[in-house]
C-alpha cells in the first residue's frame, strides 16, 4: 500500500490584503476645514466603490483601530493578486493618503483545511493501491477539490462579516526541536484540529471568522480575522483555544490588530474626532 | 464521569486603554510663553473631563514616565473598546496632542480568574455526570458567574488608585516544548496561582493591582498595572515573585513602565519642566 | 580510508541582489505633472539599459510589490559584486531615487548544491585512499566542478524568468541544541535534499526557482526566488514541502516578498497608480 | 523545621537613571559660534549643578559615548524616583536638549545582594522553629537588613567613582526549560554567586562596579556599571566571569555601552570635537 | 594538584571601531555641483590623515557597501577607545558627515586566542603544584603573555590588509541549556578551535582574517574581518567552516557586512556615482 501524503487538501478562495495605516492629525488638523472637507470628499467616491455592498456584503471594509500600532485598517478581498496590488495604486493616488502612514500589511488567501476529508480520499485511494501524485491520484484528488470547493464556495469568495468589531492576528505552526507540528501524523493533527473546531463551533453564533493560509505570501503561515458585535468574544474564545492541544503546543501568535467597523460613510464623522 | 475543562472561569468588567506618548519638547519651546499656554488651557477641559473623579475616583489618569520610552502615560478604563477609541479620538483633535509622539499602547480587560470557584464548580458538575457545554453546566456555571460578579463589581470596574507611583507591564505564560502552563492540569495550575496569591497578599497593604487580560485584545496574554507610593515595593513584589513556581517557570515579561501619578491640575507645571 | 569532508560541492554563478523601496507617494504626487513626467523620463534610459534583454531575458527586473514592506524592487544579477555596487552607485544618482527609501536588500549568489555528484566523487576517491584536500584530491574535485559547471552554465548564469509574479525569501538551516542540519551525516542530508528535489519536481511546469547561497555575504544562507504566473502555486509549492524532513525539522524562514513584474515601459502607468 | 524562603535578602539604596542621547551634529554645526556658545553658555549652570561634587564625588556624571548607540550619556544616582524624574524635567527645558536625542535609558536602584546573610539568617531562624513572615521573623530580617545596611552605607549611596572609562550594561538571569536561576536551591545559588565574586576581587583594584536592580523597574533584572582607567580590563574581567558557572549557564546580557568620562567643564571641549 | 583555569590565555593589540553610514543622496544631489566639491574637498585632509599609510598600510580604511544596510563603511585601528573617540568626533565635525546617518558600529580590540600555549602553560605549572593566580602564576603566565605578544606584534598591531573586498561580521559562542560553549572543558575547547584553524589555513592565501574580541565592550563576543580580492571566498571559507564543530554547533552569528575598498582619492569618483 503507497504511503499516503502528509499534506491535507486545501482550497483556497479570494486573496486578501489586510492595510494597516496610522493617520497623521497633526498635519490634518493644521488644514483650515475647507481643505479638509475637499480632501475627504476627493477621496470618498474611490472608498465608495472600493466599499460597495456585493449583494451579500462588500469586499473591502474600513476599521477605526485601537491603540498605537495604527488607526485606520482596510480590508480587502479580491481575485487575485493582481487587484490587490491595483487597490493599492489607485489609494495611493488620494491626497487623502498623504495622511496616512503605512505601518502594517497582510498578504493571504482564504483558505480552508480538509482534514477529514483528506484523510478519507487519501485512505481510499492507497488502500486501491493508486500511488500519490499519479495520474489517477491527481484525478480523484482534483474531484474531491471541485466538490468541495463548489459546496463552499460562499466561504470561499466571503463578503465582510456584519459586525461592529474586528480582530486580526498572524499565526505559524511551531516546529521546534521536539515539539514540531509538521512531523506529526496526518491522523494526530487531524484529531486536534477536530477539537479545536468543535471549541469554534460553541461559539459560532457570536462569532463570525475568515481563515486565511500565507504560506509562500507573507511572514507567517496563516491570518485569522474574527467579527463579533462583542469583543469579549474575542478573548473568550481565543483563551479557551489556548488550552486544546493543537495551540497550547503548536500555535505561535503575531500581534492582535483590534478594531471598529467604520462605515465609509462615517468617515467624516471620525476626521471630526468621534466614530459618530 | 465527564472530563472536567481545563479553562478555569473568568470574569471581566472595564476595558482599559494604556496610551504612552513621548513629548516632543524641542518643538513645545520654540514656542512663545502665550502660545504654551494657550495650547494647555485649550486641553484643559477634555483632559479634566476624562480624568474626574467618579465618587471613588477617576476612571482615566495621567502619569509622567520615567526613562526614554515615553513621558507621558494615560490609563484609561471604559465600559466598552467603542469608548476607548472615541476618547483616542477626541485626546487626537487636541491641538496639545501635535506635541505627543504615540510609542505604545495596550488594549485589555479587567480580569479576575477564579480558578478555586472553578475547581469546586467544576468538581460538583461532573460529579453529578454533567456534560461540559450542555445547557445545565451552562446555567450552574452562569450562576457562579453572576454570584461572583455581583460579589466583586468593585474590583471589575475599579477606579484608578489613589498612589503616587504606577507600573504596568505585560506577561504571557509559557508554552514551551516542555514546560508549558497550558497543558498543566488544572489543579496544578490552582495550586501555583494560590501560592503565587499568598505573596501578593503580604504585600496589599502597600501596593493596589489591577489584573487585566488581552488575550485576542493585544500582543501579551495579560497586563499587569502596579499602584503604590514606594516604587521600591514594585521591585521587592516582583522579584519575590520570581522564585515562585508560576514565575520562575512560565512568566514571561514585556517591558516595564514606571511613572509617577500627574494630576491634571500640575500638567502646567510638568510643561513647565518640574513635577511640582 | 581517509573520512570523507562534510561540505557538499557547490557551483557558483552570478552574483545578484535584491534591492526594495518603499515609493514617497506623497513627495510625488505634490509636483506637477510636467515635472513628474520630467523625472522619470530622465530614469528611463538607465532602467532601459539596466533591464535590457539579454537575448534570452533581462539581468535586470523590476517588481511592483505587495503591502507595507516595499512598493518597488529590483533584482539584479551580474558577474561580480563589483558591478552590482556600481549598479547601486548608478541608480542613486537618479532624480527618480528621490522619492525611493531603500528598506531592504539582499546579496547572494547563485548556487547549485551537488549533493549527489559530491557523495560521489568523496566515495571514489575515499575507496582510492586519496586524501581530502590533497593535490590530487583538489584536482579530481575542480574537475568535477568543471564538468557540473559547463554542463550548468545557463542555470549559473540565468536571466529573469518570464513569469507575472515573483516571491522572494531568505533561509538558514537550523542549528538547534539537538536538531543540527549541519552535523547531520552527509549521506542523511542528500537523502532529504533529494525527496525535497522530488516535491520540487512536480511543480517545474508552474514555477522556476533560482536558488542564492548567501553565507559571508547577507544575514540568512540563503535566498530563494520563485517565479509564476500563479501566485497560489507560490503557496502550493512550499506547504508541501514544509512536511518534507529538510524543511519541516531544519528550515528557518525570513520575511516573504511577492511581487508583480513591472516591465520598465509600464512604470509610467505605475506612477499614475495602475499597473496598467 | 520550617521551609527556608527562597528568595535572599536585598538592600537597596540610591535610585540611578541612565539616559543616553544621539548628538545631532548636523543642526549643532548649522549655528553660527556664538549661538553654539551662547546655548551650551545656558546649559551650563544646570549641567554643573548636577554634577557638583558632594564631597566624594558626584551624584551624576557625563560620558562621551563610543559608536553609533549614543553619543552622550548621563548617570544620575539620587534619593528617589521622583527626583530622578524632576531631573530628566530640568534637562529637557534647556535649549542644549534640542540637540539631544533620547535612545536609549535604564531606571534602577543600587542592590547588595545578600546571599551569605541571608543563608545564616535564614538557617538560624528555621532552626528556631520560625515561621517565615511572621512578625518575629520579620523583625530578625529587619535587623539583619540594618546592620548591613549601616555597615555598607557607602555602598549604597555612591558618588560616582573617578575613573576614565564607564561600561553599562543590563543582564537577566535565564529561566529556561531546564536551566533555571530561579529553581535552582539557595544553596546552589549562594556557591555560585560567591564563586562569581571571587573573581571580581581579584580586579577590585582596576574596577570598580556598581550593580543596581531592575526587576519592576526596567526591562530587565539588573544593571552593571563598570568604572576603570582601562577598557581592557572591562574585556578580561568579564570574559573570565562567562566561564564561572551562573554566567556561563545563566546569565543572559543585553547592550553594552562604553563610554569616556567627560567632566562637565569640558564639554565646549567636545562641542567643538575633541576630547579635549 | 590544583585545577587548571577554564580561560584561555588572549592578547590584545589595537582597539578597532567599524562605523557604518548610510548616505543622503537625495539632500547631497540636491546641491550644487561648487557646492559638493567644496564640501568634498574641505572633507579630504582629515580623511588622508586618518587613512595615511603608517609604511605597512593604513590603520583607517573606507568601503563602498553593499545593499540597504548602509552605504559607507569606516574601518579604524588605533591604540586606545580615547584615540578611537576622538576619530568619531573629528570626523563628526566636518560638513560631508551632514550627509551620513550613522546606522550600526562595533567597538573590539584585536585579540588572539592562545589555547594551545595556555593549555601548555597550565598544565605545567598545575602539575608544579602552583595555584592559579598566585604570584608564582601570574608571573609565569605574564611572562608566556610578553614572550607571545613580542612574537605576534605585527598581528596584534595590523594594519588594513590591502585587498578589494572586506566582509565583517559579530558573533557569539552558544550558551544553550545543553550546549554551552564556557562549559565545555577547556582542551575540547582546544581541539575544536584547532580543528577551526586547519580550515582557516587552507585558506591563507585567498583571505586575510583579523580576529578582534568584544566581550565587555559591546554587544557580541567577537567580531571578525575578512578581506579578499575575491568575495566568493567568504561564502566558500564561512560554509566550509560551519560543518566544523566548533561552528556547526557553538557559533551564532550576526549581520553580515560586505563592501568594496575606496581609496579616499576615489572619494570624488564615488560621490558621483561610480566606483572607478
Amino acid at each position: 500500500m503507497p504511503e499516503s501524503p502528509a499534506v491535507p487538501i486545501t482550497l483556497e478562495g479570494s486573496y486578501v490584503l489586510h492595510q494597516l495605516f496610522r493617520f497623521n492629525w497633526k498635519t490634518w488638523r493644521a488644514l483650515s476645514a475647507a481643505e479638509r472637507e475637499r480632501i475627504a470628499a476627493a477621496a470618498g467616491p474611490k472608498l465608495a466603490e472600493i466599499t460597495a455592498d456585493t449583494g451579500n456584503g462588500p469586499h473591502s471594509a474600513l476599521f477605526s483601530e485601537v491603540g498605537h500600532k495604527g488607526d485606520l485598517m482596510f480590508l480587502h478581498m479580491r481575485e487575485s493578486v493582481e487587484a490587490l496590488n491595483e487597490i493599492e495604486l489607485q489609494l495611493a493616488q488620494l491626497e487623502f493618503f498623504d495622511f496616512l502612514e503605512p505601518v502594517y500589511s497582510y498578504l493571504s488567501i482564504v483558505e480552508l483545511g480538509l482534514y477529514e476529508s483528506s484523510a478519507k480520499t487519501y485512505t481510499a485511494l492507497t488502500a486501491r493501491d493508486i500511488q500519490p501524485h499519479s495520474p489517477e491520484w491527481n484525478k480523484a484528488i482534483q474531484e474531491t477539490v471541485d466538490r468541495q470547493a463548489g459546496a463552499m464556495a460562499t466561504r470561499l469568495y466571503p463578503t465582510v462579516p456584519d459586525a461592529k468589531y474586528a480582530c486580526f492576528y498572524p499565526m505559524d505552526r511551531k516546529r521546534g526541536e521536539e515539539v514540531n507540528w509538521y512531523t506529526e501524523p496526518m491522523a494526530e493533527r487531524q484529531r486536534m484540529m477536530h477539537e479545536h473546531g468543535m471549541i469554534g463551533r460553541r461559539y459560532a453564533d457570536e462569532v463570525k471568522q475568515i481563515i486565511t493560509g500565507s504560506i509562500g505570501l507573507d511572514d507567517w503561515e496563516w491570518g485569522v480575522d474574527l467579527f463579533s458585535n462583542n469583543p469579549l468574544v474575542f478573548k473568550k474564545l481565543i483563551y479557551e483555544m489556548r488550552f486544546d492541544e493543537v495551540s497550547a503546543k503548536y500555535a505561535l501568535f503575531g500581534s492582535f490588530y483590534v478594531g471598529i467597523r467604520l462605515p465609509v460613510e462615517k468617515l467624516s464623522h471620525w476626521l471630526g474626532g468621534t466614530l459618530g
